[in-house]
């Protein structure tokens, strides 16, 4: 027997125009079952895909794809659209190696017009194919489906200040869900709630209309001010014209569940000249109960329970680095008043809710924003607070420039915490933290820390915070090892390594930064067996470099550094100026081994390793190779 | 007999207090005159900062600084503030090494609350002071002063977004001059001008309100209607609805210029509570007639007339790298028309203006808005186009994020033309181009180009727009070397050096890349006069190494790099790199030459060159210091 019976006859998206009404309600239903089996089983974005079942068949019902481009923000709000476009069979690989790809993606299909993965980007992509198209003279819609939490991002606000200027066709629709990860923030929020909250506006707007039609008999004073009244009238009556008044026309706020709505709008949106934004609403998690009642929760998921949604239990086992930084800022606060805490729309991803809770007024949730995140942090410094901004590693890559100029120029005492350093796994090349070690390095002033586990964490954590000058400290996504924490934090000397093992006969050393201390250990330990000794160096600062480490270890034949970060212009690469700038290198060889000059797929974080070649065993075959 | 009698008297800003209203309208005919002089003989940003001569003054003369905080957005505005806060004396010092900056700057005053250089900040930094503040229970106001052209910026929205949400108080001033240093762009700035046009809208508000007041008597339902229309009324005729549907009181538009006015306004603006936008209108250039002609020539000026506002001509001389890339993209653009150019709002800067003559449906000007100036292009270029996006090197730090992911893991044919790369002179760190090879060429897929004249600029960009992948192309500020320019073009190969002077008895190589290549040349001269022979190479590509030849040159004692780049993880950080892991470093010493890992500050070009060891003497010496 067949479980989805509408849904395995699309052999091309074009056969969706086939269905009627009722069968694609049908097939909305049968796609939120696909959708959630498949993610019960592999993990990944279910609550937003749930959400955009029935806007992405009216989509797919009313426009011609792929001549038609369609760029979803973020993009992890489009299972439904791979499902139809081809990769319905291939759908059980999502997110694993080799697999479906968890955001669209170019590579991948020709119905993905932009891969995405970080927010903000889809209505700038979509100019960019807007302005192509007419520079050839085709005719093509281009539609971007934007959240309101990417909405937050300044990109988005600077792609509708050009688009609504230069009058391209081009159609925006904004996912309304009230969402980012967690419940989405800032005044433009609060505006498109007044929007949707107020179903009246409709009603009323055709009452005031015939109202100020009597107004221009009153005479000739008045006509001009019912005029202006009119024209004003219109545009604060129609909903959305902050919207309109920077040049869009708006449609909405519709139902983003009602099919027969959508295509009716759709169709209309076709029809306007110049750039729509429809505003729809849905709910996040939509047709899976747990996932309705916590779309948090559900945003990304692992493996869960299809009909409870229940996740299996943790086994005890080692706590994550977001918990143990979430659990030591609040210590530290406790302690250290001028601490503040600032989250770009993560609040739980980051660990900071529970900084929140316990201390509401020190704590910031920004939006989608990292720039604006890291320059208010800036100004917190300015004006004697210590703020600490925790990003994941990949979406700091929005504020470099924040960081250089308002942080690191300024010489300012802002701690940058930045989880999911290192390849985080499923989630794919737009998501690993392959490059914050080569982008701060070069940053005047920056401290950058690197914790070999979840007890160093603390205390670099602890230390940066009581420094007077601008500090990183990076971590990976995860669990850390179970080793012992202490209550008390110490502090960790800037710029000084902690030498693990080491004996003059070695003719091997170990320099790893991060969890990488404990992988170069166990590579030691194989090459121990096969008689070859080598020390292993937990390098802890990646700038400022412990250059007296090095130099005590240079006497080894072969250095080899270790990183979960690309191997251009990272840690291993500051060890190599090092070594070239002070004459040490006809001394002693070096092998680098960290993540190549290339874009990382998805994969299990042990895959990814592999790929990399930086498991224990890769490393030491790769140090007696070099040893040769 | 003194010239400024009044200004004279102002030991401390405080003093401002005590002048009337006719004496601040000369102290700022002072202020104007003593600005003009002094940037006549310097140079500087003197239409905008004339612009705001009477807002400063206003400021001055209602807020208490700096217990109050002033945070001027980019702060090419801010010589009056720079003048009336103790830095009369030193004034005559602008932008020269040593002497004033040309932009607020913490280390230098009290008075400057936070650093700035690049747009879109002060309502992020303001917003930081504001929450600080709060947290400490004072009561001090915080102000962010502006410009229309920065509002187009994305940060700015971030910023607005969360101020508006968290009720804060806190003051935005924005100086609306319809100006970036071109023409502002976008919806937005379009909104802004409806305001500014639409003096009666003021008139008209009581008219209507008077007109609704006796609506409430028609009836029940008309009643409700009424209250919804009278809602929507006042928000609309409000100007500046926009900024009230995210939070803040809005007040404008008001004359800039109008210090009464202007006190009046920023009086009112300390009674209410929460956030307040106040907008002013101003001209930029007021008060020096050249500057109002030609706002934009006198944005940012050298040397000029001071009566006439004529510059010297310049003695024929080597043409700008910025004019040879201006005219060679039209050219190529002949030929190709998938080449499309984009800027963020330096159309004269990055010379496509003249591109938007010719060219007007392929050009586009986007505001200051560099993530979406780059996320577009690659949006064109997965359309099939070949964009070009040119920016200054410092600028497009902003859009790290958008080349690392829309741009190369996406590995679109889009080409970034990075103008103002290396130290750019007065204007000193947040302009200086000193980090672009290092954030660049650690991104997968790049191409980086280095041209070491003029005439490989027309080459190079031939051959970045030829290629199916991303490239960049660095070149500097200011004039070519005035080497013969041929008028056709020649592809470079890609990741081919180029080798100038090399003999298998030479001791040394230099490896340089950009206008180094030719100090390196006269750094080899001065060796060989000295009787050490020297190779050197014009290495041209940073990314992809000319592996190669840098194995042929690892037969000499010692390698040189030379950049005009920080020295970490840059090109010369790349040598090293490839020496250590090719184990190659045994047989030949690196000596890197470029950027040491501080922020270098402001100066002449040549002051700065001989600051960074960079002079062809300094080079020469450096290499026998190191043959040692």
């Amino acid at each position: 027997m067949n479980a989805y019976p509408l849904l395995d006859k699309i052999n091309n998206p074009e056969d969706i125009k086939k269905y009627s009404l009722s069968e694609l309600e049908e097939l909305a239903r049968e796609l939120r079952s696909f959708i959630i089996d498949t993610v019960a089983a592999n993990g990944g974005h279910l609550a937003p895909s749930l959400g955009t079942v029935e806007l992405t068949l009216a989509l797919y019902s009313v426009f011609r794809f792929p001549q038609d481009k369609l760029v979803w923000d973020v993009g992890h709000q489009a299972y439904s659209h791979k499902i139809l476009t081809g990769r319905r069979e291939r759908f059980h690989t999502l997110r694993q190696l080799g697999g479906i790809t968890g955001f669209p993606n170019r590579f991948e299909s020709k119905y993905d017009a932009f891969g995405v993965g970080h927010a903000s980007t889809s209505i700038s992509a979509a100019l960019g194919m807007a302005v192509s198209r007419d520079l050839c003279g085709r005719n093509n819609e281009v539609i971007a489906v934007i959240g309101d939490g990417a909405l937050t991002g300044g990109e988005s606000f600077e792609a509708l200040n050009q688009a609504g200027d230069l009058g391209k066709k081009l159609i925006v629709i904004l996912n309304d869900n009230e969402m980012s990860i967690d419940k989405n923030v800032g005044g433009m929020s609060e505006y498109l709630s007044r929007i949707r909250m107020a179903p009246q506006y409709n009603k009323a707007k055709k009452d005031v209309g015939n109202l100020l039609m009597s107004i221009p008999h009153i005479g000739d004073k008045a006509y001009r001010t019912a005029q202006i009244v009119k024209d004003s009238v219109r545009s604060a009556l129609v909903p959305g014209s902050v919207f309109e008044e920077i040049g869009f026309h708006y449609i909405g706020p519709i139902d983003g569940h009602d099919i027969s709505l959508l295509q009716e709008m759709f169709c209309r949106a076709k029809e306007l000249e110049g750039p729509v934004l429809i505003h729809i609403h849905t709910k996040k998690g939509k047709g899976f109960l747990p996932a309705e009642k916590n779309p948090n929760k559900f945003h990304g998921i692992g493996v869960f329970d299809r009909h409870t949604g229940e996740c299996p239990k943790k086994q005890g086992g080692a706590p994550s680095y977001t918990s143990v930084f979430s659990k030591a800022l609040i210590e530290l606060a406790d302690k250290n008043t001028d601490i503040t805490a600032i989250t770009a729309a993560m609040p739980s991803g980051t660990g900071l809710k529970a900084f929140g809770e316990v201390y509401p007024a020190r704590f910031f949730d920004v939006g989608i924003a990292e720039e604006h995140a890291v320059t208010l942090a800036a100004g917190m410094a300015a004006d004697g607070r210590h703020p600490v901004v925790a990003l994941y590693s990949t979406f700091a890559q929005r504020a470099y420039d924040q960081l250089m100029h308002d942080v690191c120029l300024q010489n300012l005492p802002v701690t940058l915490c930045l989880d999911r350093a290192g390849l985080v796994g499923a989630d794919g090349p737009t998501h690993h933290g392959a490059f914050d070690l080569s982008y701060l390095r070069h940053m005047p002033n920056m401290t950058i820390f690197v914790p070999k586990d979840e007890a160093e964490l603390r205390d670099m954590l602890a230390t940066a915070v009581s420094m007077d000058s601008p500090t990183a400290v990076r971590y990976p996504r995860g669990a850390g090892f179970g080793v012992p924490m202490r209550e008390e934090f110490s502090e960790v000397p800037v710029g000084k390594a902690e030498i693990l093992k080491a004996s003059d006969e070695d003719t091997v050393a170990f320099l790893a930064v991060g969890p990488m201390v404990h992988r170069a250990e166990q590579a030691a330990a194989i090459l121990t067996d096969e008689g070859i000794s080598a020390s292993v160096v937990n390098m802890r600062f990646v700038k400022p470099l412990d250059t007296g480490v090095i130099e005590q270890m240079a006497s080894r034949c072969l250095l080899v550094t270790v990183e979960e970060n690309s191997l251009v212009g990272g840690f291993g690469s500051g060890v190599a100026e090092y070594l070239m700038d002070k004459g040490l290198s006809d001394k002693v060889k070096l092998l680098r081994l960290g993540i190549p000059d290339k874009f990382i797929e998805q994969g299990t974080p042990n895959e990814l390793l592999e790929l990399c070649g930086l498991t224990p065993e890769q490393m030491a075959a790769a140090v007696k190779e070099r040893l040769k």
